[in-house]
């Protein structure tokens, strides 16, 4: 699916909505006004409502929105009703850690290959029944298994080559947890994740309050 | 300092910018248009004042702001130019990773303590010269080491009982990486890490391209 110049901001809070109405759906709820979405999501309901105007038309006016069908409509737009192939980079204890971590089954994400360079770890057998191989078969683990997605979980030195081999090696997105600035060509997507920007929300919630 | 309800969606773009500043700052910039921080920042420029504006006035008609004053305006409005004395319950992979983690103490959070349930683990000395507690002597160690914020890196089905630890041994707030929903009493603060919410994004990318 194709959408014409969607803000990054939009497309955020459609995860942000996802995550909620998949909380809603475990909680059995059927419908939700767009108020209580919301509120639930920490937007208010006219901007809900312009981010869905960017791809149809949702919801039934004075009703609400079906939370099942709604939610499948954004995972659609966003590409989550498939799954993904994954290939970790860097089998230290953030890499295990993330292999070993529910969500990304739960959201569609699989990992498929977990890679590094040192000698010590290619061979290692995973709790998840992988074998860590060698970096330098990136290649062909990437066309072999149609990976996707690679997560770099390396120390902020060398994740701009293990970003490079990811590239070169073709997969069409990154998901970066180094703490490192990293360049690579746009063709390729890119998320960094940095784990003390929530931290910094904290941070404001205890001195305001 | 307080102020009155400010949206969290602004408090989460503060978060932003501060990290778009310090690359600014860090690249040796001196002054930057609101047109070039919000292009940076992947928001429009209205979004940024209307967001600095809560706070008072920043920037110079004509000029832009000061990247370094800004960042420190940002950072008092934050309440990030502070230490804050953070501990960690759950020394598995996870743990461990965010005990190593540059960005933790690049931002000023400095892991004081670190404790787990586990027999086998208590006692150990961790790279970063802590040794892991058991997590029975939060409420003393809340209060010797005058820790303000809690990280939950325990499994799923074992962060609401850590949740309730920290809350009344007195932590502020809690960072939640444990994949599971956790209730806590309003007058503690709790923000929630999903690696996964990234990936969706990503995966946003990589279909619609």
């Amino acid at each position: 699916m194709k959408f014409a110049k969607i803000p990054m901001a939009t497309i955020t809070r459609l995860c942000v909505y996802v995550r909620n109405l998949e909380e809603l759906l475990t909680d059995s709820v059927d419908v939700i006004s767009s108020e209580d979405l919301a509120r639930q999501c920490d937007v208010n309901a006219a901007q809900i409502r312009k981010d869905l105007a960017y791809f149809g038309e949702f919801g039934v006016r004075g009703v609400g929105y079906h939370v099942k069908d709604l939610l499948s409509e954004i995972k659609d737009i966003l590409g989550l009703n498939k799954i993904w192939n994954v290939a970790i980079a860097g089998i230290g204890n953030l890499g295990v850690a993330l292999l070993n971590h529910a969500n990304f089954i739960k959201h569609g994400y699989i990992f498929m290959a977990a890679v590094d360079k040192d000698n010590k770890k290619i061979g290692q057998k995973l709790k998840n029944g992988l074998t860590v191989e060698s970096i330098e078969k990136l290649p062909n683990i990437v066309k072999e298994k149609n990976i996707e997605i690679g997560i770099i979980a390396t120390p902020a030195n060398t994740a701009q080559g293990v970003a490079n081999q990811f590239v070169l090696s073709g997969v069409k997105g990154i998901l970066n947890f180094a703490p490192s600035r990293i360049q690579i060509p746009e063709s390729c997507a890119i998320q960094n994740v940095d784990f003390t920007m929530k931290m910094d929300t904290l941070a404001y919630f205890i001195s305001s309050s």
